[in-house]
């Protein structure tokens, strides 16, 4: 519990309209997407660096946890106060500084929403690519810390791609600025990495340069039928030898579909045991011409149907189908384990067999949908939390989800992070002396584990 | 000095044939391309992470340095045995294990040379983009230890956007695996990126996982001369804004030209102030509607001569002139300094202006060309070591370009490292927080100091 004192002190700093103390709003940020819930003893909404740092080194001095949150859109309980203490929201710090045209970059706090500052670019016809699913809702400093990454990483890359340089508080209160302004720079150590991705346990981002890109010409779908998923899976990796890039490559499975097909009216026949969601951009000339070979691909490996769509009403249609799919499993079952395992491309098929082989061992509904374009497959295991012998169940089959991937030659996070969630399964790919290694970095940055503690590590 | 017992030590983990001792033999290990001279006490020459594990194991017990080393193209000194004691030559380690044309991947040893990555890659249709100028001789491992970039870097990035996974012998004789062998993966912390462009300091690659790209249809350079270089400067970041993303944008200035139009028959006019070399690749239909738009725009800004290039020796023609500068300019002075700073692309003509004044003022010559592209300018101070007060103004001169640098928001380094040319300089850019940070960091991996000592950091 944090002191009479304390509180004294946290609200001289942020002042007293940013402090909540009383249970009932202390709830809104006891939770995020993986559907657990820990109590923060205050929430705090700082509005700059300095209030930051101030709050920090007061946790230092008096020992309590302190752990930053963004949107609450995680999926593995990164910013969730697991042992009670102060909560950092970054609601308020949520502007975008500037958007550079001439260079390409943009300036923009932690709390900025990740599609406010897509449509923000947009408008001066420059392109953030990093696309997580909650991209309405989310905010830039959450996907600093996972290093979120989206549909379109298959073509542009993850949040760390387009990370130039960073603000950020220590956990000791310290404000330090990494990495550089510029496109290029290799001065030090690389701290604006090796913070991309730590899951808020090594700083808090208060400020973040961003790389932008020039907005392709033109974006076209296409919605790909197959009556067979491992024609669909075998697929994707016959794209890459055609050495075309697509924007996004999804595979969506029968029970995924099934899923969204009863509210959604996407056409999709059915008989479709899955289908692959490719969206292409580049010149419209370009795209016109990927379309075609990539047609004839799908064809010649049995797809029964290829619809294409460029018109804004019709890409919205059928993203609206993809973006339906993880709340809509829910229908199935009432709680869900959502994996984010990779694989290489070349194993997909084999991820997928394996993992309907263990769905019908354990007698449970396992929904894969996602990234297929780089390995990435989100793998839902359906369960209901108040059937203890089903939680079991559902706890095994995705343990052995995770020693499937590994075998694979692949890894148990792509892009949601470890968190708690995942925490007892790092073993299974780390090493212990990686693990140990990265204990040891984590204490030379915070001594006394204050920030965001019990993440990551077991320990 | 390493003792006789150590010797023999040394000699049992790699073979008789896989050390030398001599001086004779040493020397060719002493030097870089930072024209300093550092002798080792002994070579090495392992051939596995195995036996570099056990080099590092009795380097802690017995307190010895131990320097990692490439091809020695380094411009820092980042190779440099500056203590003397073990060198490790990477050279034996230089096979491609595997290209993998389903998931777009090779494996490679540190040792391999960069030029023949890129061929071997290309003979499947696939793009390995990094292209250090020295990529004929440089190796992926240096690459990876300095975070290498290249020309390449404005459209494709640098050595850090293509590394998705490493082996890393740790000081303390640990081998661990960084990173996947997958497009995404962000279990635990960004050690991989942590570890390229820490400049042989925190470990020594054993092995890299690269991600390869598909080999673009067409590339097409165009010559573009100037009469005035602020025009030349200031036409970059109009190609920004034309959202035309090139390959490569770089910048030659007179005293570059004149170096090198007396050996190679440029056919570049003497009234010439500064030439752009452009690249760009993509669809044939592609790179020629943009050279058409880039034409347009460079005839608008002043340009007084544009030439296309496509053939294969016409672009060889086109590149020998960029790869012939850095040497050239040793015809003007016996000495350089090859300052690699950046500043944002809109500030690139500042810079310029800013370096021609500064020679001016220092009498001294002050060749500028590079990566104009992503703002990456190489300012080389010629001078002459023999002459002692000529000397003193090229220190002058560099302090005052890197004060420049930092003014217009840039950095001292975009490519080439820290080493130890750059180490004095490194609190004009970071806070005595960071670097104690990455001080502490380093002490985490290698708490005697064994691994590449006097790098980056002084003391």
């Amino acid at each position: 519990m944090v002191s009479d004192t304390m509180i004294k002190e946290l609200t001289g700093i942020v002042g007293k309209e940013n402090i909540l103390t009383e249970k009932v709003e202390r709830i809104c940020y006891s939770y995020d997407a993986s559907n657990q819930l820990y109590l923060p003893d205050i929430v705090l909404f700082p509005s700059s660096a300095k209030e930051i740092s101030l709050i920090l080194k007061l946790a230092n001095l008096n020992n309590f946890p302190v752990t930053p949150r963004g949107a609450g859109s995680g999926i593995t309980g990164g910013s969730l106060p697991i042992g009670g203490g102060v909560v950092i929201s970054l609601e308020r710090m949520n502007r975008i500084l500037s958007v550079d045209e001439n260079n390409m970059m943009a300036i923009v706090e932690p709390g900025v929403i990740n599609g406010d500052l897509q449509a923000k670019v947009a408008g001066k016809g420059l392109f953030y690519p990093p696309d997580p699913s909650s991209m309405k809702f989310c905010t830039i400093g959450g996907n600093i810390a996972e290093c979120a990454g989206g549909p379109r990483a298959v073509k542009y890359g993850v949040t760390r791609d387009y990370v130039l340089g960073l603000e950020v508080v220590l956990p000791s209160g310290e404000i330090i600025n990494t990495g550089v302004g510029t496109m290029k720079g290799v001065v030090g150590y690389d701290l604006t990495r090796l913070l991309i991705g730590s899951e808020g346990t090594l700083g808090i981002v208060t400020k973040a340069s961003l790389r932008l890109i020039p907005m392709p010409e033109a974006f076209k779908t296409m919605l790909v039928v197959f009556k067979d998923i491992s024609d669909a899976a075998g697929s994707v990796c016959k794209i890459t030898r055609l050495r075309i890039t697509p924007t996004t490559i999804e595979l969506i499975d029968r029970d995924s579909i099934r899923c969204v097909e009863d509210n959604l009216n996407t056409g999709i026949g059915d008989e479709a045991d899955a289908v692959l969601l490719i969206e292409l951009d580049g010149s419209r000339e370009e795209v016109d011409r990927h379309i075609a070979s990539l047609k004839d691909l799908f064809l010649k490996n049995n797809a029964v149907d290829v619809k294409v769509a460029s018109g804004k009403r019709e890409l919205k249609a059928l993203w609206r189908l993809r973006g339906a799919i993880s709340a809509s499993l829910l229908k199935i079952k009432p709680n869900k384990m959502n994996e984010d395992v990779v694989v290489p491309r070349s194993r997909i098929p084999e991820l997928i067999t394996g993992v309907k082989s263990i769905a019908a061992k354990k007698g449970l509904t396992i929904p894969c949908f996602g990234h297929a374009g780089d390995g990435n497959i989100h793998v839902n295991v359906l369960y209901d939390a108040l059937d203890v012998d089903e939680t079991n169940q559902a706890k095994e089959a995705v343990e052995s989800i995770f020693k499937l991937t590994i075998e694979l030659g692949g890894t148990i996070s792509g892009e949601h992070g470890v968190g708690i969630a995942k925490a007892p399964y790092i073993s299974m790919e780390l090493s212990q002396a990686a693990i140990d290694l990265m204990k040891e970095i984590k204490k030379t940055f915070d001594p006394k584990g204050i920030l965001n503690p019990g993440k990551i590590f077991i320990n």
